[in-house]
C-alpha cells in the first residue's frame, strides 16, 4: 500500500452544467470523481444560490477528482474554464495530495 | 488562461454564524467563496451536529475562500478565529491551490 | 495564536461504513472531524450514489480530519485503507494545510 503524489483538482460551479462538466472529463480519461451537492456561495456574478429551499433554481455543486499526472490535471482544469466559465459562473483549483489507491481513480 | 499560486482559506464552524463569518470576510475586501451545508463532526466541545434531523439545532458549515494573498489570507485566519472561535466549535486552515481565473474571486 | 502545519486526513466513501470509519479513527485517538453528507460520484466500482432521492442506498460520505503528525496521518490513511477499502468503495488522500487552533483537533 503505497501513497502517491498527485493533483486533487476541484471545480465549482452552477449545477445546471453538472453532467456537462462530467461528461468533458470523462470524454478526457478521467474514471473516478465526487460530487457535492448542497453548495452555495458568491462570485463577482452575485450570489449563487445552494439546494436550501430554492428548487433547482441556481444551485451549486462541487465537483473533485484526483489526477495522477500534473500536466493532466492542468489540461482538465484549462478545457473546463475554456468551455463553460465564460459563461456559467465557476471556479477551478487544484491541490498537491498524496493518495492510497490512486489506479482505481486515473488510469492516466 | 493562467494558473496562478493562492490560498485556499477554509472555516468549519457553527451555521449559527455563518452569516456572521460572512459579514467579516468580506468587510476584509473577500467577494467570491463557497458555502457548504449539511455538515457534522466533532471537536473538542463534543458532537457538532449536521443538518440531518435536528432542525436547525447546532448545524455546521464549511466557508471557503481563494485568496491571492498569503498575507491576506493569513489575517482573514486570525480575524475569524479571533473574534469567534473562542466562543463557537470551529477550525480554520489554509492550503496552497492553484487556480485559473482568480481575478473573479479576490481582487486582493 | 499561532499557524502550524498539518496534515488534513480525507475519506471519501460508502456512507454504510461511515460509523466504523469514525470508530477506527477515534481508536487512533483523533479528537476532532468532519463529515460532509450530500456526496455522490464514480469510481472503479461505478457509479456511488449520493443522498439526492435514493433514500438510503449507496449514499456517499466525506470524512476529513486534521492531524498534526504526519506520521500518524499515514497511520491512519493506511488503516483505513487496509480494513475498509478492500470491500467498499472509497478513496483516501492527505494534503498539506496551515491550521490555528490545532491543539484543539489533534492532541497526538
Amino acid at each position: 500500500m503505497e501513497l502517491k503524489n498527485a493533483k486533487l483538482v476541484v471545480i465549482i460551479t452552477e449545477a445546471a452544467i453538472e453532467s456537462n462538466i462530467i461528461s468533458l472529463i470523462k470524454s478526457m480519461g478521467i474514471k473516478g470523481y465526487t460530487i457535492y451537492h448542497g453548495v452555495t456561495g458568491e462570485g463577482d456574478r452575485g450570489v449563487r444560490f445552494g439546494s436550501g429551499g430554492l428548487g433547482g433554481f441556481g444551485e451549486n455543486v462541487r465537483i473533485e477528482t484526483v489526477i495522477s499526472s500534473e500536466e493532466k490535471a492542468e489540461k482538465v482544469m484549462r478545457e473546463v474554464c475554456e468551455q463553460y466559465l465564460n459563461n456559467y459562473a465557476g471556479i477551478v483549483y487544484a491541490t498537491d495530495v498524496r493518495v492510497i489507491r490512486i489506479e482505481k481513480f486515473s488510469k492516466k
